[in-house]
């Protein structure tokens, strides 16, 4: 008989197995995965604080690896965020699954888990441990810890507490991993310049092991409104959810416990709710049984008169803050940016906005370059499995709105939500929820129809352009000549006529500088 | 000052809230999810036991959803597998992260998720407990379970133990789940169809809602070697991986830890690494400190000289299996197979197997057909972000094997691996490993050549036939308008000539025929 070994592993050893899904492929890709999840915990940390984000980023070679490419690096990570307090610091950045970004509020993280794995990463490869030092407004503690991936635990190995004479608050990072820079250099780079786009009330500095030093300067001092955490929506809701609403809930009643635990619930909807459900508005929520609380989940599911969910949680980047932060780094002959109005999906509240940028120093490419967003990161992987991709390369015949094949394009996508439906727990593409596809491809053909009228201006702009030469060039010719047969010496002023039909003096004088030219 | 909560959840929790990247997507896709690792299960079940898989699966719709296309199911899969000890069920159909195949093996499943992931969203959609029977040997247990999603363990509601009166052995699992067969059906009976070309030595039932059988019968009654639980391979191998050998060997010196907890190092090898690392053979591995730990470690990467890791614990399909299952199911007028020698990345040996099958019934199609397989299972989804996409429809060159765009052509390959680079949890697409990128190309490219001399092979006999044609049917008039210009009665008879040049007295027949048929 076969034997078959039963085991149980920590969710800290799950990911130490299979770290490739969380982004850990390889010595490069890891790399770029830990700066990432570094750096997205440190603006979250600003913008829940409404700070504006002052970032620093050292990576240092410090020794050799395994392999050529491969060498042992020092990563650290610097933000003003609002810290964290000692208590949560060894779980925080020791423990799998525990985490800030669990409630019902939009961030860059999602999933509790990537801080935590850039150090497990980083612990693994060099067997050294890692130094978190963090302030949120008093003391400065400093801690060394290691993480027990059997039982997904932390373990300090000291802790110090200094006193803050300057005043200082946020978290720094310190830890050794073993990468290979060489062939992560572009990504990172890349994603320092995305983020800039998307953060542009943030200041971004990278120095990288060779000193080179990438800095991004903060290009506007404008704080967004932070996301704010909500009551869930009632679409969506299944019966683990209701318990546990019921179990944190102090109402008494079914119908004070629905209009105080759900949003877009007023004491109407939640009677008619109840009364599908065959319940009495005056049972305590906690005394439901098995089938009562069945057939409440089931009233939900079948009640389809729900408001949409609240957008205002949502934290979008703003039709100015994308725009300044495109022109300042992608540097577009011509913008246009779109902010869609919120829309849901499966009681999530979503909004899209969309920018297409075309010329000026956008390289002209075979494909067109696309800049996907996801509450405010930059997602640089796995671009062909990402909704975005199909939407513009499958759902918009770019040739219809006046744009050739290889031409200087780039479209800019950024999607906020609660929660975006990631297809990985890498975090790289967002599936083809069909009301999110929906959207994209209404912001994008805005923008496209926008860049149409612009390049056919542009080539109205050069026809008329080429006949006011013509006439500048030749109606004071006419003018002379006519003078000439009719006997008179002055030839009539054409200077009235050619202003009338749009030939300006300015031109008027190039035309002369261009004719003494050619006649040099 | 912003207020952050921190918390802790369960890895039931965490994939409770995060299912999508589970593949737990939709109601569609959760269905399909749903059977394929069950019915994965199973055939692990089998294989590791040497028995002839004998599966049914069967969809009942029992009641309405919670909108047009989603209604409520009852899902029950039969196999007649090695089973599940009595002691062990409830954790390991109950548990995320309580398996059984964490081990150094091939096997379909391997993140210990699957089984319970596909329960635990019967669990939230239905509020329906889960119902498991199975039997190793001796009695039948049946236990009525529950998931625990806040603390990941399993609530047994019931358990009986009924007699084997027929000596039945196996598993069944019963339960209800929330899904939308419509919008899957397509996808679930492809699943099975493709189950069937890898998995020939099996019987595949599937009852659908509608009661239409779709019935896969087992085309051989070959079973191949199951998998192995090999030793790790030295590369590959970090510090955490090195403590827990340490941990569990009995050898009391470093030089007999080393030979045998690795495979590919003797004695020889062992003495070269600990020279390397400056430690001594003798030392007890119990006794390493921190820094011996880690410069053992260290030796062991920087050490180039390890053989390739063993292959023979990898179980590959086998031309033989492949060919028969690619006949019976794609019907092609022309097929290759290839099986390539074992290779290895990252301390994994690993295998690729491919095929090219043309014509027949294979119908033409704009994109090649592609059929991914790895570890015996079919991947249907996320086709262009899998390695074997990015092989077939970019590393390849289709002109250059006389191939025309259309072509009825479908390229099938399989890799199998004592650990598949899968990029989600969900198991649909492969990383593009450099090592596993190569291989295929090389076996695609193999096939492609085979490919082109047939089609090459086809066109020639195509011109032959017609030339034969064009003397079979002029060659006869000739003779007879010859011997009328020299006054002969009689032609010369030409049979013989014509056999020599190769046509043959059948194919005179057929022109005969077919010159009737015009003249008539």
């Amino acid at each position: 008989m076969a034997e078959v070994k039963f085991e149980k592993i920590s969710p800290a050893d799950f990911f130490y197995r299979n770290r490739d899904i969380a982004g850990f492929t390889n010595p490069s890709r890891s790399l770029y995965t830990s700066i990432r999840e570094l750096v997205e915990n440190s603006l979250d940390a600003c913008e829940v604080g409404r700070i504006l984000p002052e970032i620093v980023v050292e990576l240092q070679e410090v020794g050799e690896g395994s392999s050529e490419d491969v060498k042992v690096f020092r990563l650290r990570v610097k933000d003003n965020g609002i810290g964290v307090d000692a208590e949560h610091i060894p779980q925080a950045f020791a423990t799998v699954f525990y985490g800030s970004k669990y409630g019902y509020r939009q961030s860059r993280g999602t999933f509790g888990l990537g801080g935590t794995m850039a150090l497990l990463y980083g612990q693994i490869t060099t067997n050294k441990p890692v130094t978190v030092i963090s302030c949120t407004n008093k003391e400065i503690h400093e801690f060394v810890l290691r993480i027990d991936i059997v039982e997904n635990k932390p373990i300090v190995l000291n802790h110090k507490v200094h006193e803050n004479v300057n005043n200082w608050r946020g978290t720094i990072i310190d830890y050794y991993l073993e990468a290979d820079y060489t062939n992560s250099k572009a990504k990172i780079v890349e994603y320092f310049k995305n983020t800039a786009i998307v953060c542009p009330n943030a200041s971004l500095t990278f120095i990288d092991p060779k000193g080179r030093l990438y800095y991004f300067p903060r290009i506007t001092e404008k704080v967004p409104e932070p996301p704010r955490e909500a009551l869930p929506h009632p679409v969506g809701v299944d019966v683990e959810t209701m318990k546990r609403l019921i179990s944190g809930t102090k109402s008494e009643t079914l119908l004070s416990f629905l209009t105080s635990s759900f949003q877009r619930v007023g004491p109407k909807t939640a009677k008619e709710v109840l009364e599908l459900a065959g319940l009495s508005p005056t049972i305590n929520p906690k005394e439901l049984n098995h089938e009562q609380l069945t057939a409440l989940v089931e009233a939900v599911k079948r009640y389809k008169k729900f408001r949409a969910p609240d957008p205002t949680p949502l934290s979008p980047i703003g039709k100015d803050l994308l725009e300044a932060g495109i022109k300042a780094i992608l540097m577009p002959e011509f913008l246009y940016v779109v902010q869609r109005p919120p829309q849901s999906y499966s009681g999530f509240p979503f909004i899209v906005e969309a920018a297409v940028a075309y010329g000026g120093k956008i390289q002209p490419s075979e494909n067109i370059q696309i800049y996907r967003f996801a509450n405010k990161i930059p997602l640089l992987y796995d671009e062909r499995a990402d909704v975005v991709w199909k939407v513009v390369s499958e759902r918009i015949d770019w040739s219809n709105y006046n744009v050739p094949k290889g031409a200087p394009l780039a479209v800019i996508t950024h999607i906020c939500s609660l929660k975006v439906p990631y297809k990985t727990v890498g975090k790289e593409a967002i599936a083809d929820r069909p009301e999110i596809e929906r959207e994209l491809t209404i912001a994008i053909r805005e923008c496209a129809r926008a860049l149409k009228h612009y390049l056919i201006r542009v080539e109205k702009r050069a026809i008329t352009m080429k006949r006011l030469n013509i006439y500048a060039k030749y109606l004071p010719k006419i003018a002379k000549f006519s003078a000439e047969l009719v006997g008179r010496k002055e030839p009539p002023d054409v200077t009235k006529l050619l202003e009338k039909i749009g030939v300006t003096p300015e031109l008027l004088e190039k035309i002369r500088l261009e004719e003494q030219e050619s006649a040099a």
